[in-house]
């Protein structure tokens, strides 16, 4: 009837750390016993004795020695006390240090894929970053937002509609995604070919899941948007870059690999490259639809900043007159807000079946009450009025952003006017590693000339958002970036 | 100079469609172009021509000429009017039926991965449902989320906080999550030992991504979680199931499996085994920790529902003393709201960086509005007395639950009363067969046996959840089931 118990348990128990002393109590007798301190069989002291040891309320020892007996860690040995529960096996070989250890200080010794050196994501964190063509959250007003999500959350509540649902999506937000598109970008869609996604990197995601098995290629521009690079080599995709120009992506190029490799999709941004900015030019659109249908293979068109167009409409998506050939994702990360991470693909019905399988898996559903605001927003025409104003706003940004950088570059960069979209794409004269390394040491956060780039030789260029800055944010930027140009 | 164009366009052109006049006209024009029946090089009719014609303003007209002379599907030639682009490729196999295709119609000619036959998800629609233990959101106070989205709202739009953020998810939610473990689940964690997910089921598919290569071994119970183990399997992982009974999974057969196979994880539900509602006893869960360490696997425990336990306190869990070994996943699916798709991985920072770098590829991101308002109720307190005041109510429900079980089952059923969660597990001495397809030909949708079973000969039951029903529901809810058992 020996009591070893506690070993250094005054030193573990503080009244003064954020976890409930009862807490402590269970934590560090499960943790001594884990680690091999109380073998099976130990007695305990009594309550009150271990209460007088670590100065606290009996009551907090009894409640914790009862809840250990419940959860069969502890056994009652009637008179003789409170035991270590016999059932319990001998350790083997556990960790016997006094030390306690925590999940940061734990050698993790099981196996796992480590990230990349270089995180696909501009890494968050103190600095200037400048960003690849992220709107300005600010401009949305949140009182707008606010009232939304009360009437969803009111909505919801009386409809029981907090539950889990159709992986596809609130069947709100379904419609209105559907008439979006039918009536501002000529898709011939109901809303049984609308999934709901977390923002358009998570449709991209479900649509390489449903098109893309391992060994078999995947066609992108040797400049592209690394997330969806990253999804397609994920899913074990051998990746075929090919060349573009000014009129988007070489459609020579495309035919060649179908001819070379099993092509089960291309992936594009045909209203406005990315990074590059340029518009896929109809006769490459008509082109690449005939490949399509020739090669079987499936287009997914990533229309990421569909709405901000300044020197005519918004093109029609290849979706709207290839439906049989396309899976169109699109998002209202650029027209709502980033942080609402909505997006959506377009596809016919058994297509978007099988995505909403791949969502069963990969998390379920969407954030419902979210979507339903959001679905509030597109319905009552506030989703379009802020979409107007804030394009009237970015088209004053681009032009006085292009004269900044005019003014402090001059010569060494180069560039096209952007026709669409929220940022700039600049070719520098200039050593771009040795402006990178400057940048990243003047804190300057942005995505690196590398990311785009699917093969070594592509031409390297730097994506500059210009639409989430104001005037002196935009100067600040600059300023830094051709600070770091030297 | 022949102007053959508009085919039937009259037909196509029409006002009261809810896509407007102007977007219908440019949709037509493409499509004609793109189906060859409108070749290279083709004269237009004159704006005023074709506006007499459709019988719209002439003005409309002008701008959809203008708009496809701007993205290059037409060209204007001075004096003799527009025409289609000579750039334009002459049709090579396109559709020519005069059927407008839909996204629907469309015959889909690429090849992707059909959905499978019985879905995952218990399917939305019509008829009673019967869930595997969702809380009643009814519960939660709509003002009091409302109140959380609008302060979040304003606090965003101040900080700029809209933006693409940390993969890893809102640092408030971060924190106040690692501040919750720690002080009611006894995790030795810090805000850099978690990342935010979409759920538990985001949780799990992204610790599988990290952990799990193709022919990888996975050891599931016999019975588990289906989404769990379609996501190991979508990874190529081979499934090894093992058996387990009242004291949870069988050790013995844990041992054996990872003596034959290369085994990377183990997933457990330890807290209320899914679907069978039963606690790991304290010496397997020492036993399993012992075989992580000898045979270097890592533990994904999935604790699901942690915060409802009926008779005692909730049991720590096994990360909370197992630190190195396991993966812990949790939501706030049940403490607050499905819909909300809030969960989180805890595990040391060196796996989080690698699970943040799936976020990258799934979606980018978290919704960090919602992480922010679920950081304040979590922060206020005001989770937690929602948690105890509906532990209250399920702790009835459960009871009423199993008296009306006994009532109109008697001897049909077999049960034990669970210890904790939101769901009975019920064993049929009927065929349970039969009764299942009654119960889907009266409308009654709940979880297929089927769905729990990893193995053929597993013990069969349904998993029947009682919390999100109130006593009328709950009745109606057992009657239909009772007549489904014939």
């Amino acid at each position: 009837m020996l009591r070893p118990w506690p070993v250094s348990l005054g030193d573990r128990i503080d009244a003064s750390r954020d976890v409930p002393l009862y807490m402590q109590i269970i934590q560090a007798l499960i943790r001594d016993i884990e680690r091999g301190r109380l073998a099976s069989g130990t007695y305990l002291p009594s309550s009150r004795e271990l209460a007088r040891v670590l100065g606290v309320n009996r009551k907090t020892v009894v409640l914790a020695y009862e809840d250990l007996i419940a959860q069969g860690w502890l056994e009652s040995a009637g008179t003789r006390g409170t035991r270590v529960a016999a059932a319990l096996p001998d350790p083997v070989n556990r960790h016997r240090s006094d030390a306690e250890i925590t999940m940061s200080s734990a050698v993790v010794d099981y196996r796992f894929a480590p990230p990349p050196e270089r995180p696909i994501a501009v890494s968050s964190g103190p600095g200037l970053k400048i960003d690849e063509g992220a709107p300005d959250g600010r401009l949305f007003p949140a009182e707008l937002l606010a009232r939304a999500y009360r009437a969803a959350a009111h909505r919801g509540a009386q409809g029981n509609g907090f539950q889990y649902r159709d992986p596809r999506g609130s069947p709100a937000l379904r419609e209105a995604v559907a008439t979006m598109l039918k009536s501002q970008r000529g898709l011939p869609v109901t809303a049984e070919n609308i999934c709901i996604t977390r923002g358009s990197q998570n449709g991209i995601f479900l649509a390489a899941q449903v098109l893309v098995e391992r060994g078999d290629s995947v066609v992108v521009e040797e400049l592209t948007y690394e997330p969806a690079v990253a999804a397609f080599r994920a899913l074990g995709a051998n990746i075929v870059p090919v060349g573009l120009d000014e009129g988007g992506i070489d459609i020579e190029a495309v035919e060649h690999a179908c001819r070379r490799n099993a092509v089960r999709a291309v992936f594009v941004t045909p209203h406005h490259q990315f990074p590059t900015t340029v518009s896929m030019r109809p006769e490459r659109r008509l082109r690449l639809l005939d490949l399509a249908r020739r090669f079987g293979f499936a287009i997914i068109e990533d229309d990421y900043d569909h709405e901000f167009h300044f020197e005519s409409q918004p093109l029609l998506p290849l979706a709207s007159y290839g439906p049989a050939h396309v899976l169109y994702v699109g998002s209202l990360s650029k027209l709502l807000l980033p942080a609402l991470r909505i997006g959506y693909v377009a596809a016919p019905p058994q297509v978007i079946d099988a995505i909403a399988h791949r969502v069963s898996i990969t998390d379920g559903m969407g954030n419902t009450l979210t979507e339903d605001a959001a679905a509030d927003l597109i319905g009552s025409g506030e989703l379009r009025r802020h979409g107007r104003k804030v394009l009237q706003v970015y088209a004053k940004r681009r032009e006085s952003f292009a004269a900044e950088i005019d003014r402090l570059f001059g010569d060494l960069v180069e560039y096209r006017m952007p026709g669409g979209g929220l940022a700039f794409w600049l070719r520098f004269r200039t050593d771009l590693d040795r402006m990178e390394a400057r940048a990243a040491a003047m804190g300057l956060r942005l995505a690196s000339s590398r990311s785009f780039m699917t093969t070594g030789d592509a031409p390297r260029g730097l994506r500059i958002g210009f639409a989430s800055l104001n005037a002196y944010e935009a100067r600040t930027a600059l300023a830094a970036l051709r600070q770091a140009a030297g």
